[in-house]
């Protein structure tokens, strides 16, 4: 195994799209939400280790979950774990990274990806990475995976490549734009063109490059870490990290860095990725029924009920009947009941419990 | 009021059809179900509390419900709380406060009624039940409360009287027969023909009269009871009724009794009686929302969900969208989600629960 190769996991999520099932306290990254008997930031992690030596995994969470991650993986030495002190979205989280890596080893070629996606294909996904790293390892590159679209998605990004350099040869394109969330009519014409590919927010690149990168396009991020350079990875970095995070600019990598950078790549594939960003996607990851339930709970008894999501806490009996195209999820002190159809509407109603009700049941 | 006046509260019951609100520990009598801020006992005790002097109001209830009774009806003394050792129905239970109260007060005129039903007109139940002890106290006469029928309801017993007895004035009458639940068309032909009342399972008579029918039509339930004349109300009791209570045969007051017996009466009255046999019948008692939901719980918040019956535990957040005629019912350890009108498919799964699941759930 490369010994230059590290992996950043970006653990600071808080999952509110999954509530009741992911909450404050434990977000999706944290729970089996897939019922595959591993938490989705474990499947992650374990996704790596045959990619980088088990030290070149960090983990990048909120301070409140580093218990957590500590707990779920426990082969984490507390320093592969940094803990933000806000939530400051994706470029100072990488930017902390890749000056701590850095200083570890400076000639460190890194993977970035989030951890609550799921990825079916497994050793596809192994040698994509792989070529990733390769691509980068050497070169002032910044790779991005970009994944081949199989629906007009409207919940994701795009990235367009140029379009003469695409052939099944070369998976590796130039990127000519990012676009964010499109229109169903734009995401139709988006597939129709064959130049668009979803935005994964997976990242491959070497920690000078981006670090150039960042130097070069968010400054006010850039200075504020390189002010630590004596301190990453001795006992002074806590401090230092308290001191500098909430003064950085609250602003994401693709955003900050990637739609302005001009040698950025991605590389075109597919291994069965999700990010799980909506119930309809969650449903479509978990196991059917016969009739097609996806059931999350060790004594639910269904009769006459189709086509739903239904999570129900151990050891709680639940008998449901007559439902069809409905999300169920019960925990200790939340119940949701609503239509698998009409998230738009749950999400509201999520806001205002979180307006109105408060920390206790978010 | 009249010291010869006694109420017998029958309260043995385990209430399944409202599972999992009502539940083996704990059931329907028990519970505030109605949101009203008492449980059905306590109202059925307090609807009596000015026709009998308090130490006349007696409560037949399982063994295992004693504490529970004792602790709703605090002013209860440990006599006037009757065990019953197994469950045998309507008649012996009848028989032991029969003769427990002939023991106390020979002269006693007694009203004996479910502890589970409801009774919306409290005046009009007052004056009914005050009318029926003064037709009973000095004669050999039974007295069974009758509904005048308001629907051809098929979960109730029926009543047919004298037709020529019928009248204004006189609204007691003589039984010509029972029926037990009938099919719908006989229940429309029923109540086409004026002539049939519901059977409440209310009744009225004087400790003799009741006793004197149950020696003619259930001579062994009356020799075992008749057995104890020297130990009801002393400290031998109790382990007098643990002997002789399962030799009982398991049989209901109407037809080991009132159907037999020729001084049957019935007084025909309306005081909006339920005996909130099923869900349906609950949800018409419960008060409704602006769009036809019963909500019982502190924390419910609804969205574009109409005519449901909801029960969730106080302290329990619930959020539920796009619901139409459901029951919900969300217990510590059970949550229930079915259609209002698919009650029988409901009570097979509960069966299945009873068999499968055991006693922690039900």
């Amino acid at each position: 195994m490369n010994k230059n190769n590290y992996c950043v996991i970006m653990a600071g999520g808080i999952g509110s799209r999954f509530w009741p099932m992911s909450r404050n306290a434990k977000p999706k990254q944290f729970i089996d939400i897939l019922g595959s008997g591993q938490t989705l930031i474990q499947q992650t992690y374990n996704r790596f280790t045959d990619i980088c030596p088990e030290e070149n995994i960090f983990v990048v969470t909120s301070d409140s979950y580093v218990e957590l991650v500590s707990k779920q993986l426990p082969k984490l030495k507390p320093n592969q774990i940094l803990a933000e002190p806000q939530r400051r979205n994706t470029a100072p989280c990488i930017a902390y990274a890749a000056f701590k890596i850095a200083s570890i080893n400076p000639d460190a070629n890194l993977i970035v990806a989030p951890s609550d996606h799921v990825i079916t294909q497994e050793r596809v996904f192994h040698d994509v990475i792989l070529k990733g790293l390769k691509f980068t390892a050497e070169q002032n590159r910044l790779l991005t995976i970009g994944i081949q679209p199989s629906r007009p998605d409207t919940g994701y990004g795009y990235i367009q490549f140029m379009p003469e350099e695409n052939s099944q040869a070369n998976p590796i394109l130039k990127v000519k734009t990012f676009t964010e969330k499109p229109n169903l009519e734009m995401a139709k014409s988006f597939l129709k063109s064959g130049d668009f590919l979803w935005n994964a927010g997976i990242f491959v690149w070497n920690a000078k490059s981006i670090l150039n990168a960042i130097k070069e396009f968010q400054p006010d991020i850039y200075s504020l870490f390189d002010e630590g350079q004596q301190k990453y990875n001795t006992p002074e970095e806590d401090a230092f990290i308290q001191r500098i995070y909430a003064l950085c600019t609250n602003i994401s990598i693709d955003y900050g860095v990637m739609e302005k950078a001009k040698n950025v790549y991605t590389l075109s594939t597919d291994f069965g990725w999700s990010d799980l960003g909506t119930w309809k996607s969650l449903y479509e990851h978990l196991p059917h029924d016969a009739h097609e339930n996806a059931i999350l709970g060790d004594q639910v008894m269904i009769e006459n009920t189709n086509n739903c999501i239904i999570h129900i806490s151990k050891d709680k009996l639940a008998l449901i009947q007559g439902m069809e195209n409905f999300i169920i999820v019960d925990t200790e002190n939340v119940l949701l009941i609503c239509r698998k159809d009409d998230e738009q509407q749950v999400r509201n109603m999520v806001n205002e419990v979180k307006i109105k009700k408060g920390e206790k049941y978010t």
